[in-house]
């Protein structure tokens, strides 16, 4: 008899994720009551704000409860229904948790179409990193055609994206990542007009005098801390910094580094605003929609990074806090 | 012969400023030229931002240079035309700098009633401080009626009017501010829904249990440092923050306090932007004629502390910095 095997929050991590905050378990699989359906897991999404939820504290989501499935988006097929409206065989995504077989509501899946891309791009550039990028850099930011829009983490799921819809929107995009491999990758083949190494250059100096050298006029952060700042240093007037995410900080036991420049937004009139992509949920189709027509059109290029077993789930996560991911941070189950 | 005494600008302070950072001089008084008049100022306006301009600091505004009178806004009579658009007797208003005699072309300056009200009130409610509350907080606090507006450095020149005008517009008003003098004032002479004193309080439990328990809406900072973390720890969802000012920072020479809670703006969708009140100079009048009524229907309350003398202008500046103005603080000359 198959088994569902399962990653349980045992206890809250403090800095860094360690394995012995997860009990791996396994667990029969559930069978479908009325409405629901049952799914099997393919590919799970590895997110930054997956650490946030470990955290017992007041945020956009609940925390998980101790003892509760690791909350995760994931993608996978139905292998069981009792719901007209999804049939065995069709491929869905939604809150799976991080385990082999997810037991839910009919409504809290979506169906996504297998031949129109594969299944970890459902988890990437058309799922939540695409939304997210398309909404926060468009609604919040708004850039306008020749502005200069600079994104942190920009290798990462949600940074690469940002960038090559700057591009589209005719504004010149700079990306900030750590090493020269993701920086060339950046410019060479997302078509960037510059990368900036964090781990290799000043990054005041290397935006001031060769990436954003008049200035930023969106600043898409996904990192926070120290390049937040050199970023505040460099607004222009009338820029608005879309506060996504700040990963350099999850992990920080020492409390969050605090903003010293945030009186540049008084000096340039500047914005600062944070985004968080279930508000627009709602649009997403729209999102989805245009993304899957850049790709298309050869406009626009997604990558993913995919790890193996779901057993190596707390060790794949944590290259998302040491940087390693290269593109968009999928466990393939 | 009339003498003109003047403050010059000599020395650059570091931390708070000394009066050896200004030299008092005499100069005669200038002819006008054609097209200038010359003003016998009759009252100056002390303003927290004076302390930016002397920095040598990339800003809004150029900084004062070495050698020059200070700069500063004021009010007084004009004594001799060479324009037809002021005439000898009449008050005008603008930046005279620190002197007791102001020679400008006439554009510089704008005709002032005073029998609309006392000169005094043109530099404060009816001035630039009442000017910044209005479109500080209608323009980019946005508040809503029945909406939370929490102002600091609330008994201040600023402050007092963005309270009054919060409660015209049918909002919650909060003010913080300093010691209870203050405080009563707030809530029983201008009609604040609540006070809180920063000296003898925890902002952070006086607002939650008693004086803002929903959370804040709307945040109108002067002050910076402490009271903006406490405040960006209280947001609501999709709450503004306006960054008026940060006096709490100016004289700070170990660099300004870093924001901590930024993150608040990402849980809470919420919007923190800098706001600097000579980018709305030509709808000016919209503010004053707006506030003018208020005073005139008895819903708003102006208060101006005047100290007396020219030679004490740099004794009367530091008073702002110890939060010991009540009012709008002006020097009569």
């Amino acid at each position: 008899m198959a088994q569902n095997r399962q990653f349980k929050l045992v206890a809250r991590p403090v800095g860094n994720i360690k394995r012995s905050d997860f009990d791996f378990v396994t667990a029969p699989v559930p069978e479908p009551g009325p409405g629901q359906v049952l799914v099997e897991v393919q590919y799970l999404s590895l997110d930054p704000a997956m650490r946030g939820w470990m955290n017992d504290v007041r945020s956009y989501v609940p925390p998980v409860k101790l003892g509760e499935v690791m909350r995760a988006l994931g993608a996978g097929r139905v292998v069981a229904s009792n719901d007209p409206k999804l049939a065995v065989g069709d491929s869905v995504q939604g809150l799976t948790g991080v385990q082999t077989h997810a037991l839910a509501d009919a409504k809290a899946f979506t169906k996504i179409d297998p031949n129109l891309a594969p299944l970890p791009r459902w988890l990437g550039a058309l799922g939540m990193p695409g939304i997210t990028a398309y909404f926060g850099l468009l609604e919040v930011g708004a850039p306008k055609p020749g502005e200069t829009v600079v994104v942190s983490g920009a290798a990462g799921a949600v940074g690469a994206i940002v960038g090559q819809i700057a591009k589209i929107k005719g504004c010149r995009a700079v990306g900030i990542a750590g090493g020269p491999d993701k920086c060339r990758y950046l410019v060479e083949e997302l078509g960037f007009d510059a990368a900036v190494d964090y781990k290799h250059e000043d990054v005041y100096k290397a935006l001031k005098e060769r990436a954003a050298p008049g200035g930023i006029d969106v600043y898409f952060d996904n990192v926070g801390g120290e390049i937040l700042e050199t970023a505040l240093a460099q607004l222009k007037l009338r820029a608005r910094v879309v506060i996504c995410g700040a990963i350099s900080q999850y992990n920080n036991t020492g409390g969050v580094s605090g903003l010293k420049n945030y009186l540049s937004l008084l000096v340039n009139r500047a914005r600062m605003e944070g985004f968080v992509v279930t508000d627009y949920m709602t649009r997403a189709g729209e999102a989805v929609g245009a993304i899957a027509r850049f790709i298309a059109e050869g406009k626009l290029k997604a990558r993913e990074d995919i790890v193996e077993g779901i057993e190596h789930f707390p060790e794949a996560l944590e290259r998302l806090f040491k940087g390693e991911n290269f593109g968009k941070l999928v466990l393939a189950v």
